[in-house]
């Protein structure tokens, strides 16, 4: 159990501390840069931070470049980030302007167990050599780790006969 | 680097071993039941997952079942899983039939530097109590563990626009 202090009321920790249970390991493959240095002005979503402008960009780290061949300008890809500045402490919590406290699992709130943010975004530029993808927008604080792209595949990323 | 020696011609490892790079730490929150318990059975996505039936279910660990609160049958949520007997280690991958390997970050093989499973699934019946919710599908070997659940948010998580 963590010691945050500032939970809000009706909010419930979890009964065990999903930062000490080290069921595995994430590598971090490389950083967002992003126009946020202070969760204060982060965007709540990637609607948000388009409506905002900005962009963003994705700096992979050397040994990870060459897994981006075959991405190409104009793909719509999934960043999975690792929000390292979230707490994982939180069952239920309280959303602004919310009634009453709600299921982390049914909120995409940056508080989690695995903070793992999944970021919807559209590949404006590719430099394979420096591993900078340059993007439309991006809702996480400048520095965020990325942990994954995957292509967005319309077959399987919606919801059937949509 | 890991000593897989079962590498197609074509394929390329990173110059680090992500298995052996521990930034962070995640905590599973339960596992998935499905009908595959061969890797040779497993369907390669869920589309055909969903064509041959079976269905699955999601088995929440105790301490994590709170945070399902909020959650409705009917709802389509994002399984994030941890595909536990992936490889890490491969930068370029040559897919099945293909001709040319292809980077890691533009295929949604389960090899990847952080071996997480990203699954969008309906949620055909909810157990708040046991923690079990019944999938209308899942493409992963039963016994994958879970790390996350995110609603699906159609302002999000689909290209705008479309």
């Amino acid at each position: 159990m963590t010691d945050h202090t500032d939970q809000r009321l009706g909010e419930v920790q979890f009964a065990v501390d999903p930062a000490k249970v080290p069921d595995a390991s994430l590598a971090y493959i490389g950083r967002v840069r992003s126009p946020w240095t202070e969760r204060s002005q982060c965007p709540r979503n990637l609607r948000e931070a388009r409506d905002r402008g900005g962009g963003g960009r994705a700096l992979i780290d050397p040994p990870f470049r060459p897994a981006l061949e075959g991405l190409n300008v104009g793909d719509w890809v999934h960043l999975l980030t690792w929000l390292h500045r979230s707490r994982r402490d939180l069952a239920l919590q309280m959303p602004r302007h919310a009634e009453r406290p709600k299921g982390t699992f049914a909120l995409r709130s940056p508080v989690r167990p695995n903070p793992i943010g999944l970021h919807l975004v559209h590949l404006v530029e590719i430099d394979l050599s420096s591993g900078v993808l340059t993007l439309d927008a991006i809702d996480v604080l400048d520095g965020t780790p990325l942990i994954d792209l995957k292509p967005y595949l319309p077959g399987v990323d919606r919801p059937p006969e949509t």
